[in-house]
């Protein structure tokens, strides 16, 4: 079994036990388009503006993105030897397979912290709880932190995760660029809206005194 | 030079060029201490409670201690061939001398972003800008993701980071748990200052309607 070939890159990386997936991203993006149920739930409410129900189906999506695929990494540390074909093994970067420490910590903390919060963060903006800004605010300071880390760890390692193929290069800095684009615009979002809530604080304040 | 005893751990890494240093310890605190005279000329100002002067007092700290001597190993590869015994040279932990990438990446981020954040930090609280709390609340949370991903790689890799010696040891974890206390307790203050400034601003829109 030593010498089975595997997808990861580095291509000579030995993985006993190694068993190919079937498993096509057909699967892993329908398992995620039940996220868009939130969307036709959410839209049974008067209260919520559409922004909501948006950012409400972004929370959904990525928390069952860090609580499923990347807890079962974490938890499960002979993934790739599973022989039921898991979405999981599609996972492109060898540092996952590798166990690399930076990767691990990342997705570990990502798990913990950022995947039961980004569900919670549902229930929040659902329920329009007053912690619903900062709460977003700091899952998505989390998510850009963890990429950074996961980024800058791979490229200062010269460790080229995507060399293997094209297509994982492609899917692999396409799907993590999600993780930049997106939390930047809701940390702005609840940026300001705390900024203008204090400031109205603030100025009463000023006026009563 | 090859053969040169160092104080870093493991003891068998091999740092060519290596020159031992003589800096004290006291020269790092007293180097840190400028960072009291915030408080003095802090305290000519009738309008800062003191609970604010402190936090100044911290942000000054935390924010040179980022820029100066985390900036230092970040751009200077080479830190530990420094003939003139720079203070840098004191630190303990052989990932930093290895150039560890988890270790680079941290404290990348670091200077970059929570060193020049933390020393705005001071600017907003002293002149009480309405966005000082979620300023300080996202550097809070960068300095404890930071101290995370440095702790669980360094454990991760069964890197005895202090193994060299007991001060080692001591000083390290002592000095490292300030990172996790202090922004702890900040990050928890100011999501209660948001969260009852963005509550207000709730209860005030529901009467309006």
């Amino acid at each position: 079994m030593e010498g089975q070939p595997h997808p990861y890159a580095p291509t000579d990386l030995k993985l006993p036990g190694y068993v190919p997936n079937f498993l096509t991203q057909f699967t892993i993006v329908s398992v995620y388009g039940l996220s868009s149920l939130i969307w036709i739930l959410s839209g049974r409410s008067r209260k919520l503006a559409k922004i909501d129900r948006l950012l409400m189906c972004w929370w959904a999506f990525t928390g069952l993105t860090h609580v499923i695929l990347e807890g079962y990494f974490v938890f499960s540390p002979e993934f790739y030897k599973d022989k039921t074909a898991h979405y999981l093994a599609e996972v492109c970067d060898s540092r996952y397979a590798a166990r690399d420490a930076a990767t691990v910590t990342v997705e570990g903390v990502t798990v913990v912290f950022e995947g039961r919060a980004s569900l919670l963060a549902v229930c929040a903006i659902a329920s329009g709880k007053s912690y619903s800004y900062i709460l977003q605010f700091s899952v998505s300071l989390g998510q850009l932190y963890g990429t950074a880390v996961y980024f800058l760890t791979a490229y200062l390692e010269g460790d080229h995760f995507a060399a293997s193929s094209y297509h994982c290069y492609v899917y692999y800095i396409g799907a993590n660029a999600s993780w930049v684009v997106i939390p930047s615009l809701i940390a702005i979002r609840c940026w300001n809206k705390i900024f203008s809530a204090v400031q109205v604080q603030g100025q009463k304040k000023t006026k009563s005194h």
